[in-house]
């Protein structure tokens, strides 16, 4: 049987204060917890929208990012695809297999080939987050039910379909560059001010619609260690989530799993995956390659990020840009 | 045994004479043939090179393209990627098939959903096609064999993950409405003068490291009459492939399967594919939704597009944008 | 909300009393529905058994069998398993995907080929249901719940692992030559008379135990005529149903699709699933070749049959046999 | 280029003398090699067969192998398929994945479950190979070649669709038991002469058609220790193969990976594989579980084992049975 026990509690939070609805395996005094479906839903975006920060988007965002392009050098940001621990990271209990379908050499002759691709592929490699990929109980983003949108073959509401081609303003906070480290530590937890000073150090304000990359220098572990940047990472904190989500942001991400801290704050399963795709519908960029970003000290600059539309997926593996 | 007769025959052809290499199974007096290795390698890009037509990404192509972004107006040109041929079109035996890994939903807590995909994902939708995916004998681009490169898992040479970003000026030559047709016939050939035409009609000229974008109107039948679209398609003969090739373009793609029109001239094996991809080196765009962008009459924009870095794959689906 | 409107109807049938639990959705007056879970939990094997009518695969069973084999010969019953449709029969919905992974050759060196299968492997080609197969709310065989059982990776109880190798005193009832045609009809209702018969006229008698093998002539359509074969077929009334359930059976097959007639009496769902798979946890075997069996007028035989014991899987693809 | 060096060796082995054919990566006096094409071809079922020693499969070796069925005791000796390595091993570089696809349970509704299985179905597991498995250049088992039956979808001939079901009087050769180990040591090399002994200690000897297990004891570390069980494994030489095909036996099965024993006499590329399935055509079983068995000193019994007839497959995964 659902048992649900609300308990309601005001706290001072930034943005504002909300009521909190308590897990029936709660720790004592959590640190933050999503709000209940009748506190969250409708999301601000209205009933039914299914594109969240996805709205941002226009072509306003699209000249703002063109303006930032003044040499027209590119960074791509996306990891190889590959199932070699040495070239690559694939996230845990996944696979990324590629099976050569090669066609029989034959004389004189052109043939062709292919490969069968078999892969958890929204949730490999550099990925997008779509709001399909989360829920709370049985409930989604603006309250999709599972059992309404759920199916075989993709969800029917809150795929990755929805999200689109996505070109803003990214800035680049570069945490790791602001505390003089080539990697923060494995368990490093990203606070506001970390966020608030690296971007005071570069002059750069965040503004409505940005993309928002946080460099942590983990990512530098992808294909080298991949045990080790499974196991934990540095990343930002429930607080510093909250005060990304009040910047208004298109996207977050960074050079490691999840974005946030792990192992969480509070050992919460993934709250930071909770209020950004469940609450507030801000899609998470996963497993960044930002070394030659941060060494180019490249702080601003148009971000783009193309996703495959697969019909009800919970995301996609993605090889997004920045260029200045 | 390989047998190989070679017949050598001096042809003007632009952009320069070629001797060509006979087929022991040739038509009397076929239109074209694939020049002997000798002839052919090394490529245009030296010996060794794995990127053809891609070398023509550089800072300068992007700031032309920028250039052309004046009001952030953007095109999306890929298909969605559904198992459904009510919603999209899957190239001839191959498959996209998404099967949702969802959570058994649990009272108050966080789950996760992933999905599996299962498909030629180099070869399906929307897609790029890498010169890993064509062979003449057991030759690639570049002069590559298939004893060397082949393996089970990637090509080990000429995948996809060399391509990277590409941003160009785009072009439309909108062939169709040249015509003033909805759609070209099912077999209609597009020749050099078709796409002079369309383009002095709107007083462009290609320039070297453009995309050039064919509009047949025929991928109109995607999801809708995917046989149809399938068996035949109007599309572009040997001449005009020729003629493209000789303004150096980065990129060449249509709405429609393959570029070239099939059945194609002569009844020959797909000789568009075999002179861009294994002799010269340009990559191919398929598949293109081309519907709006030529609704809006946008003849000249920014294009973008990112393709999977797939160590070894063949091709890559895409979701490839216009921006003007 | 779930919402149970409980219906208490006393029948007199095999093997008791039981009273009968009203869909919802209910017709009036449906000929049959699925007891509730209070009165059909636990089965006749006892709480938390998970074999059902395979616990009567025993010592003696096999003996009674190995009794029949008196030449020595062979009935190979299971369908070849490939992707082509000109071939073999795959259930809707489902793929049986074959791809090689060849090596490539290279002189006076050993090499070896494989290849990757994808398919519902538990239900495709002529197959054993295993009772994670049907549910029927949220609730299984015994009574297992889907929150407590179901899995990304398999169910944790109820999965094909449990059935093992099967061997008993195999019985074929041949309708379709008890009504002299080589086929019958393609919505021909078997009724418990027609098995009553077809038994009489070969004075066999069903015993406990006994693997019963229907022959409809139905399978001749495998790879003939798929579309039909699946559209709809002659198969088993819930009545023959529950006559055949009471004779204790180990596993109970068909040369059809389902077993039971399609579409099915009442349009209900599959109430033979329900009552062999849910109720009373009987196996059942589908898709079965019997061309040469009945030729050879083989009623009587040691029947064979071993799944893989694929965890937590639903069902296998079988190639079972019958010898006399 | 392909360059064969000839050298002549007379040797006096069973069945007969035989050239060798030397490879040009030889090692100087290699124990053994397999001969060439003309040498070996066609095999001695003729021209053109598949089937080796699937022929020896009558009625007669059925009748011989009821006999043995006294008490209906049956030893089950085939792994567990799971993609857990703490429950079954899965052979190298291949994987056995399972994918629930559930239904989302409805209230009153019946609904089903099914799977999608991913795995190198034809070598995962406890296995039997069939003749497509193992190439030397590009030649077959009765010399077909590579270039004649490869294809994207299984092989044009050789396929394990070819061997049917097997059923023959079994003996279990236990060579552990011999020595009076649990187990053989992991490089242990299996001769003629502990083949002989093990079988005159039970008072038994072979006879044309037979199916041959030997226990080396090394299956008990099958989801134990993987890894161990993978990096080497005692089993048969290259004189105990000798022997072993003179006596003409169906199928060969041991309880480690690969029958013969690892690393090779002379590092030798699996010099049984070539031996059994290029040059005399004889089913290999593999990862076969022979605790029980072994435990229950049943060195003679019925031997039956159902592969699935996937079409063009190299192998298959298999559940094989031994009754007495």
């Amino acid at each position: 049987m659902k048992t649900y026990v609300l308990v309601m509690i005001s706290l001072a939070l930034c943005p504002g204060t909300v009521s909190l609805h308590a897990q029936s395996d709660a720790q004592p005094n959590p640190p933050w917890q999503l709000p209940s479906d009748d506190q969250r839903c409708p999301s601000k975006w209205g009933p039914g929208d299914q594109r969240g920060s996805g709205n941002l988007m226009k072509p306003g965002t699209v000249l703002r990012a063109t303006k930032l392009i003044k040499t027209g050098e590119v960074f791509e940001l996306g990891e190889l695809l590959s199932a070699d621990p040495k070239e690559a990271f694939i996230n845990g209990g996944r696979q990324f297999s590629l099976y050569t379908k090669p066609a029989v050499p034959k004389p004189d002759t052109r043939t062709e080939n292919e490969e069968l691709v078999v892969a958890e592929l929204g949730q490999v490699g550099t990925q997008i987050d779509a709001f399909a990929h989360q829920m709370y109980g049985d409930s989604f983003y603006n309250c999709y039910k599972y059992a309404d949108i759920a199916g075989r073959n993709g969800y029917k509401k809150l795929g990755v379909e929805n999200i689109g081609m996505l070109m803003s303003r990214g800035v680049l906070i570069d945490v790791a560059g602001l505390r003089g480290v080539d990697m923060l530590g494995d368990t490093y937890i990203i606070t506001p001010e970390d966020l608030q000073q690296a971007l005071a150090k570069e002059k750069l304000a965040l503004q409505p619609g940005d993309v928002v990359i946080i460099n942590t220098g983990y990512g530098k572990l992808m294909g080298k260690d991949n045990q080790r940047y499974e196991r934990n990472s540095p990343g930002i904190s429930i607080a510093a989530g909250q005060w990304l989500v009040g910047q208004d942001p298109m996207l977050v991400g960074a050079d490691n799993c999840c974005l946030e801290v792990r192992p969480p704050e509070a050992r919460m399963s993934l709250p930071i995956h909770q209020m950004f795709l469940i609450q507030y519908g801000v899609h998470i960029l996963e497993n960044l390659k930002l070394e030659q970003l941060s060494a180019a000290h490249a702080y601003e600059f148009a971000f783009i990020v193309q996703s495959l539309k697969m019909k009800g997926a919970t995301g996609s593996a993605v090889e997004p840009v920045a260029i200045r």
